[in-house]
Parts: structure tokens; sequence; C-alpha cells
């Protein structure tokens, strides 16, 4: 949940004048996002999010987001259109932050998603990934398998402390992933954050994906492993064969997936849960005194990872030839 | 801000099944509120509010103020009206908290009031007074001069922590407004939180009052010295006179002030600025670990009650016969 910046009335005022959406009739910070401040703004215009960019979004990043949020709108990928000033800018600046005003997407996040939500998603992600093909900017995963062992360096000395072992654990999957990775997959726009808050439904249809701030260029089936880690394992800690199926069946009926990265899907699927609970772990570690957020638990994906390092291929994940 | 519990999505489609209110299309977290968890719910037939009560709104309580919400709303007060299932329930039960849907008002809270602001809102506070008369409910203030030694007890010894000689400044207070509170003013319902984040404006016109879940029975001017407090003063301490003037013109174009009313307003001010200075102290020394929301300055009130110690009559706050 997140507003880490309040926002004067007098500002707002001054700073959706530059725009054509009518004079704002109501304004409330709402909890979307965590490395943002989020805020619904209704003008007598339109329904809007206005998005503070805090500093854990690189304000030279901001471009590859707004410009993909735009390529993606215009191929038919219902998710936030950022708006532009009456002089053409999409990027503006409110309370000494970069701040940009996007469509309001209709749709509710769902907490416990059905086989038929896994589906759609799936669908959603094979979307992106083929509507982001002639997308012209590149982002490189800071968060990839290069950027994991800084990650463990920051928290190698505590881990332990959330749970005993951990350290090991972490260090035995770096070796084996290190050795493992694939390389070469089909690669190209990645929403590389496509949990389940990300995504709207209004009943079982998808109504919008949010939250493009980690999406990046790199492999598709990498961004598959993270949704089948984000959406098919159920609260106790088991995986949903029917879901991963259904997540698997819903991406295959929008692009086709090659050999090699169902052969890498156990690996991916490893790799993408050791990133989650490597970013969780440091977050764990170093939560800042006042924080407003509550740091998610690292050890929801040491125990994903568990289940992962047991699987040999993607039929166990409900991959269907 | 505040949203201290989850609603998982499927619980909410049951909970509004009850309601004839159409189906859900947005459901988001807002950081309006405090004491409470509220979301930004649009159903397809209208935007609402949905307020979880949290530990600290008693439930014995509710009664009280969802009634005095549907009272003051059918005597012309925009403020927030309880909406009811078809069993004619106002009150219901979400995700283990009580639970209720109020319609949603248009308009922003003003970070810094103009004068015509304090104008308005004054008004708006004598509007409530006179609309609260034939309210039936009583609502003892738990939080007026009797409740302030038990508030300074929690804090008494931890307070020169906070400012150096902070705990006799309270201690000669509390003595003085002991020996001096004024009984039998005029009392009746008052709201007693009306601070700028709980008025909405559309431009300079005042759209809407929320969050009635301080209101109490109570002198009527201390309410308007609670206004004074939170209204007509600088961000630098100082007090606003012409600010001050508006407000007490406002209420004044819409209630007639009783002469004892008036003498009583300096003493009233510093009760008031004591009880804010209080309860942030508690909130202040007791901030509970994983708190996702920051404890307000309790020396604010400090130096207001500076400001109202060397105050002599009504007239320093603005006050014209």
């Amino acid at each position: 949940m997140a507003v880490y910046t309040e926002v004067p009335d007098e500002d707002l005022r001054a700073f959706l004048s530059r725009y054509d959406l009518g004079e704002v009739i109501s304004f409330k910070g709402i909890t979307e996002g965590v490395e943002n401040s989020n805020f619904f703004v209704r003008t007598t215009e339109s329904p809007l999010i206005l998005t503070l960019y805090e500093k854990r979004v690189r304000e030279a990043d901001l471009p590859f987001f707004l410009g993909l949020m735009e390529h993606l709108a215009g191929r038919g990928i219902t998710c936030p259109l950022p708006v532009r000033t009456r002089d053409g800018e999409a990027l503006g600046r409110l309370a000494g932050r970069p701040a940009v005003l996007v469509t309001f997407l209709d749709g509710i996040a769902v907490k416990r998603p059905s086989a038929a939500h896994c589906r759609a998603a799936g669908a959603a992600l094979a979307k992106l990934h083929e509507a982001g093909r002639d997308f012209p900017m590149r982002r490189e995963n800071a968060l990839s398998i290069s950027g994991w062992p800084p990650l463990f360096a920051a928290a190698e000395a505590d881990a332990d402390r959330v749970a005993p072992g951990l350290a090991d654990r972490i260090r035995t999957e770096l070796a084996h992933l290190g050795a493992r990775w694939p390389r070469n997959l089909p690669s190209g726009i990645i929403h590389a954050d496509l949990f389940t808050d990300n995504v709207f439904f209004l009943g079982e249809d998808l109504s919008g994906v949010i939250d493009f701030y980690f999406a990046c260029t790199d492999a598709y089936a990498y961004d598959l492993a993270i949704c089948l880690n984000a959406w098919c394992f159920e609260p106790d800690g088991s995986f949903n064969g029917t879901k991963g199926r259904a997540m698997l069946a819903g991406y295959g009926s929008v692009r086709r997936l090659e050999p090699a990265e169902i052969a890498a899907l156990p690996t991916l699927a490893r790799g993408s849960a050791l990133r989650f609970m490597l970013t969780r772990l440091v977050d764990w570690l170093h939560v800042p005194p006042g924080a407003l957020v509550r740091p998610k638990d690292p050890l929801e994906y040491d125990r994903k990872l568990a289940f992962h390092r047991r699987v040999t291929s993607a039929r166990e994940y409900g991959w269907e030839p």
C-alpha cells in the first residue's frame, strides 16, 4: 500500500491545468503499487490514476515504461495509457516527483484466482509478448541471474535469522542456476511482475493489466515462469496442476512455446522463485523505520523453490504437448 | 492512511450481493481515515465507499454514528449516507470486521484553506449543529476534560522525551482548565474532528463533510474551537486572524453564538488544543511495530496552546459582535 508523497490540492490543480481534462472533482490516495505513490483522480471529463515516481524507480527508465504502455495500448492491450498535456508531454512533475496521469481501468484484482482466471492471465501474457515485438526500446533485466548475487550479498549475513539454513539453500541454488541458466531463448518485452494484484477482472473476463515498472527485455518463458509462481500455488504452498495447465494452455492459445522454452521451464521457475525470494529477503531485512509498507514474506518463495527443485519436466506444471 | 484489513474479492462479492447495487467493477483501498480501513468501490450502479471498522472504533457506538449520518443526510447535510441491504440493514460484516457501505461524495480536501474555505467550514459546522438538534441519540464525549488526565497518565513519564518541559506544561494546563472549564453551554451533536481532511470542496464551494467517528454530544462552541485550531493556523504556527474572522462569521451566519459561548471561546480553544496534543502524544509514544500510519506531531498543538495561553478574549480569534 502506498502513498509516500502528499500532494497539496493547489499543486494538483496547477498540474491538471496543463491537460484538457476539465476540473478535478475527486482525489484520493490509493493503496495500489508498492514502489510509487498512486492516486485516484476524477475530473469532470474522466477517471484517472495519478502516479508519482518515488526513488526506487529510476527516472531514466520512465520513457521506456511510458512508451511501452502507449505502444501496448495502441496494439489492443488494455493497460493504463499515459495522458498527454496540451503540449504533448506525458511526463510531468508534481510535489517534487516525476508524475504521470494514466487512464483508469475498470476491474478488480482477484486474491485467489480460479483456473479460468489463470487461463485468461496466461493468454494476456502471450498477447503482451506478441504486442511488444515491434516496440523499439530495450531495457536490461536488472533482476535476472546476474542481479541475484549482489542481492544475496546484501542479505547473506542475516538470511539464517529468517530461516535456518536459508543462506546455504540460496548458495546452492545460485550455483545450480548459474551452471544451467538457459541462453538464447525467444526474448522480447516481458512484464516481469504479473502478479494477481496487477491483473484486473470483471467476473472471469480479464479487463486490464497494470504496473509495468519492472518491464524489461528478457526471455518470454521467464515471464511465464513468474506467472506460474504467482498464480498457480495454493495458500498452503501446494502447486495446483489444474491452474498450471490452464495457464500454459491460455498462453499457448496465443503464442506457441518452442521446445527449448518448454525444456527450460523448470529451471526458469526455480530462477524466478529465487528472484522474488531474494528481493523479498532484502526488503524483509531492511525495513526502514516508519515504513508504510509491510514487507512480503520471503519464505513463501523458499517453499515454492523446494517444490521446483523436485520438478524434472514441464509436464509437472501442467504442460501438454 | 489506512487499509488495515485485506478484503478478498470473493468475500466482497458475497457482501455486495445483499444490496441492490449491481456488480462491482472497481475496488481500491484508499488512504482516507486513520482509524478504519476504507475502500473505493464502484458498482454498475454507483460509486461508494466501503468502511471496515477496526478495533479503535467501539462496535457499540456504530448505531449512533450510522444513525447520525442518516439523520444529517435527511436534513440536507452532504455527508456519507449509509446504504441499506435489501433486508434494510446498514451494518454488515466483511473480512471479520463490522462493515458499512456509504455514498461517495465528490470534492477534494484542501491542505491550506483560504479564508473563503474557513467561512464555508464555519457555516457547515453550524448547519450540522442545527441539523442534529432533533437527533434522538446521545454519546458522551470521551475525549473532553474528564478524558484528559488518563491520556496524560499514559504519556506523562515520557512526555519530556518529546519536548523538554512538556509534562509540566500539560500539568499546568490541566489545572488551569479544570478550574475554569465552562459548563451548561448550549450543547448537542458535535462533529468533534472537523479537520481539513474531513471537508470536501469543489473550488470554494463546500461539497461534503465526512468521518463522523468522533461525533458525540457536547458544547457547540467546543466544536467551533476545534475548527479554529484546525483551520486558522498557518504552517509556521501563527494564527491567521482573517481566517478566524471568516470562520466565526460563517458560523454566525447560520447559528447565533450566545454571550456565554463567546466568553468561553479562549478556554475552549485551549482545551481542544490540549485534547489533540494529548491524543497525538500518546500515539507518538506508542507507535506499534509495523504501524502503517505515521503519527502526527503533538508539538504542533503545543505551539497552538502557547498562542491560546496569551489570548484574553474571543476578539483575538476574529470575533466581531
